[in-house]
């Protein structure tokens, strides 16, 4: 019941493995008839004084008119002067919220079973202001910045998300104990939306304690809600209960319905070109794009052929203990599908 | 071997559970015939000027005649114009490094074997600075603050602890890629420090990396060494490898020679007075008081009883599975000296 006349997304591969693995997405979108046309945007080699960045002013149009896009690693290159690629797109994209669901893959075994957490972070402001600057020599100061418009927006989201996916609970992770004012502006917010949404259970939990808590029992979290820089590190620690940065997809929602599904693993130069890439956390990525579309039967064609290739365990990848090239591992899940 | 002439320490039972724990470490010093004077303090239940906070004058003036101390769970009671008790205690006392070991049990199973890790966090500064302010309606900011002097004190106490310790690696953790200012000049007094000990492996490590490892595999990190709220997070992480707060010491370190160990877990108000409450982390924080005393034997033989204890598994509190009183656990303990 998908449409026929294709859908443009903007597709980055980016640096690195970045290329192999957008290959691998799309040989497998290919096999399950999505219709999607891609409109490719590389980094650029130069600075582009309108983005002051390694991207392309035209590359960011793109993601703002087909409003959808899917982008692999992008690695910054060294020099001065200019802004680190995934920040340059969360904030000229005004990307709000990112959305990372960690959960246990069949058939690849962790020390943790039946994880399912979904974090959502807040993506454009916090510890993440840019603002530093040396006082006098040997004393520095960085300055957070927790506004209510963007607590709001990531907290409504965040609700909304957890309503119309069926969950059950929705955590706040703050550290408003020391930071009262930044933290306890952004609990305030929370709090504020929680009361339209009393069907789902509502709790404020330290960032240490989360932490602690995560390692122990992680099934006591479902969605968890936080501040730029706690929600780095939460999502990292969430994707290492289910094996890593390989295996877990994420997407970044914008204002006016924008989502740019990313895979947030390094570009990891040492094996680019050697076709030894896992493509799992880029196509699952790319599965959260065709949700966000609402293409729900590929969407859940595609994750099936996914995880039925790992769970069965013939073709995987160096990362997963496998010796599969990253065409093989393509192959194996094109033939699922 | 020990001294005969009783060393003077200040003890502070806390609040909750605190004055049933520290009954606990009383009896077992007691039974391995150590010889130490405690100088006992409350928390107050007015605020003392002086310091404007709930803990008195007199009560930190013994921690800087002793040098030495062991303090129990303290909650800071609710209200205004007031400092947090355990902030008073770092800031007033320049308790510089806070140190945590994380170590598994044996006998206490988790879902990680022979985690041995120690954290070392920056103990004064950073992100606990205290100022914020609203910009304007809507906008707040929070500062950190990251200076030469805590940075090096905290990577030359790590980098000796390392070395004196038998360690072969520290680990310096930070966000400089976003925080380039503030955690590069953490980095740079590392890197700095660093160049004084060859012998030690010296590698950094982006916190959220670091979080994705940890849960993955401990066994990759051996002494960390962080800012103050990266310290935060990552010790309560690295204690939840290993069974929680409940199981964990710490002591903090400040100029002078000065040593206050601290169990860091919460007060427990809901199972205090109930004889409930497991005192592990504040007699194993007791054990790293001695050890700072170079009281090693009776470390020693104190460590051995505690860690019997709960290995055997006969004599177990109910958090860690069991239903054993406090004060029969004790018991246990003091039957193995
Ligand atoms: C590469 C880095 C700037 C980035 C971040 O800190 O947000 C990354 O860790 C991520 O989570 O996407
Ligand atoms: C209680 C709180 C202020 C404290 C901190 O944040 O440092 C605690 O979490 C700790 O680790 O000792």
């Amino acid at each position: 019941s998908s449409s026929t006349t294709p859908i443009k997304a903007t597709l980055f591969p980016g640096d690195g493995i970045g290329p192999e693995i957008a290959e691998s997405v799309k040989q497998v979108f290919t096999a399950a008839d999505v219709a999607i046309e891609w409109d490719e945007h590389y980094v650029s080699t130069e600075v582009d004084p309108r983005t002051n960045s390694f991207l392309t002013w035209e590359s960011l149009q793109s993601v703002l008119d087909n409003k959808v896009g899917l982008k692999g690693p992008m690695a910054t290159p060294i020099g001065k002067g200019h802004r680190s690629l995934n920040l340059t797109l969360r904030k000229e994209l005004n990307l709000y919220a990112n959305v990372r669901p960690c959960y246990s893959l069949p058939g690849y075994k962790t020390r943790y079973d039946d994880v399912d957490l979904i974090t959502i972070r807040e993506n454009t402001e916090g510890e993440y202001s840019g603002l530093e600057h040396q006082v006098v020599k040997g004393v520095v100061e960085s300055i957070k910045i927790i506004t209510r418009k963007a607590s709001m927006r990531v907290a409504e989201y965040a609700f909304l998300y957890a309503k119309t996916h069926g969950r059950k609970k929705v955590s706040a992770i703050h550290k408003a104990n020391i930071m009262q004012k930044t933290d306890g502006l952004f609990l305030q917010c929370c709090d504020e939306v929680a009361k339209k949404y009393p069907e789902i259970y509502y709790e404020k939990v330290v960032i240490d304690n989360c932490c602690m808590m995560l390692v122990k029992n992680p099934a006591l979290f479902d969605v968890l809600v936080m501040p730029n820089l706690y929600g780095d590190i939460i999502s990292d620690l969430c994707a290492g209960l289910v094996g890593g940065l390989g295996l877990t997809p994420s997407c970044n929602i914008g204002e006016d319905g924008i989502a740019l599904a990313e895979a947030v693993h390094g570009s990891a130069p040492d094996i680019a070109g050697k076709n030894l890439a896992n493509p799992t956390a880029l196509l699952l990525s790319g599965v959260m794009m065709l949700r966000h579309l609402k293409l729900n039967k590929q969407a859940e064609q595609i994750h099936s052929a996914i995880i039925n290739t790992i769970a069965e365990g013939k073709y995987r990848t160096a990362d997963l203990g496998g010796s599969s090239t990253t065409t093989d591992f393509t192959k194996a899940i094109c033939d699922h599908l």
